[in-house]
């Protein structure tokens, strides 16, 4: 999708806050903004929210000299994530659909997302996966046989993984695939935001369920002709492609290959665009290019 | 005060919202984005809001070639607060104390403020007016006869209005001066927002009970030393100040003469940095110069 009108002020507002992470003094970061709203001034602006996101992040990185402004809030992530999946995983065992209750706490994950929200919340993270097992008999019936029907039958599944923590329930999603397969679990070339790179994944234990590859590029979400030859080789190829969060769902979603887009809908631009509401947990399969809602079917 | 990085995101979105109040096409809207972000590049961020929003809508005028994009707004603006002041006009009348009332429906009028919400909200509107004769029972009785007691001792006094439409109440507020003395009435010296000009404020029957005085500028506020040597004489003669409006409050509340604010808390960071709340009915005595809240005292 493309970037709207409406995406600019929360554009600015997330280099204020990242910028904040790295430094206290409101001086400094009003310079880094100049330095920002030039870059803006020269910024495409019809491409995707994510490909602007990263032009954004990248001015901070370098004028604050901090390659990985998110990295404490990334690894209290995942050591919270990491807490949480005990008894998620025992959970998910007790569950009348496992599979759908690992689907559920993975998308319960994506609520480690600290693009729009730059602060840690306890309560709203508490409460998403306190959620998880609910919404888990939510879904689409049809829809959740279908996704476990094409893993089942499937050689190769892509994950392409979006935040740090949410990668812990990823690998319990990976778990409860149905038949061992080849797995590739996609993330980072370098840090942007708190979106997983190679060293967040293997902190979550991605290692041990999938193949972690770099999709050689540093914008949060996925442009796939900004990608490797080597990702791109093996998202084409893939039988199941399975993406986590709004980032990658902004950058696919008019990609003409089958993609199932799991995501928490936390944009109000992206919920009005696509007639979402804020707060929904989405398991939607696009069959093929799509443009608004064409061949999308939400859960 | 000085403009808050919590600021910027606003100013974006006030700029975009402006943009598409002259035209319906987002892509001229995007373009003229990054000339706002060019512009917003080269400002001294150091400054007040207002003086960064009239560097940012002198953009959107200069570049959409419209002198004047919030006309429309304006007028409708005028004529519903001149359908609302007979009404107002009795209640005023009857009530027990009338200049309270008076001064209630002022501040009620300072809803019809555009900048940072572009557009009409008619629950919004109606229901800051029908909190006006219960709001005026609630000032801080000393202030209020404080005020009352300064107006009547004054032989010169200066209203700085702040929007169109709202200068309708501004009109009944002067009517109820207690004794009859000369009064000027400050607007800007050309469009910005939806801010009062010349023929805003006798359009909603000033220049009836007032001297209409350019301050010189197209500031959404008044900064001193923009405005005229003349506007500077009336505002440092007058014996009474009375200041509309959240930008005359961002622009003056450190100067050093007495000031009497009467607005809304619209916003926010005024609100944490001062210690307000959103939707506060503010009559606000300043005694000398202050920071924050020294010498502040509100009702």
């Amino acid at each position: 999708m493309r970037t709207s009108l409406d995406c600019l002020p929360c554009i600015v507002r997330q280099a204020a806050d990242a910028s904040r992470m790295v430094t206290d003094d409101d001086g400094v970061v009003l310079e880094i903004m100049k330095i920002v709203f030039d870059r803006l001034a020269r910024a495409d602006l019809s491409v995707t929210p994510p490909e602007i996101v990263r032009a954004v992040h990248a001015v901070i990185r370098r004028e604050l000299h901090d390659a990985d402004p998110f990295l404490s809030i990334k690894r209290k992530s995942t050591q919270r994530a990491l807490d949480i999946a005990a008894s998620a995983r025992e959970a998910i065992r007790n569950a009348g659909n496992p599979f759908a209750a690992a689907l559920a706490f993975s998308i319960a994950g994506n609520i480690l997302d600290f693009g729009m929200r730059s602060e840690w919340n306890e309560a709203i993270i508490t409460d998403s996966f306190s959620k998880a097992l609910e919404r888990s008999t939510a879904f689409d019936a049809e829809a959740l046989a279908r996704l476990r029907d094409e893993i089942a039958a499937a050689d190769t599944v892509l994950v392409l993984g979006d935040n740090a923590g949410e990668a812990v329930f990823d690998r319990l999603l990976i778990e409860h695939f149905p038949r061992r397969k080849n797995v590739h679990y996609a993330v980072k070339a370098s840090p942007v935001i708190n979106d997983a790179t190679w060293e967040d994944a293997a902190a979550a234990g991605i290692d041990e369920v999938a193949a972690i590859v770099s999709n050689g590029a540093d914008i949060p979400g996925t442009v796939l002709w900004e990608c490797s030859a080597e990702f791109q080789r093996i998202f084409h190829a893939a039988d199941v492609v399975i993406s986590k969060g709004q980032g990658n769902f902004e950058t696919l979603n008019e990609d003409p290959r089958k993609i199932w887009f799991l995501f928490q809908v936390k944009c109000p631009v992206i919920a009005n665009h696509y007639s979402f509401s804020v707060g929904d947990w989405m398991l939607l399969e696009k069959n093929g290019s799509c443009n608004e809602q064409d061949g999308l079917h939400s859960s």
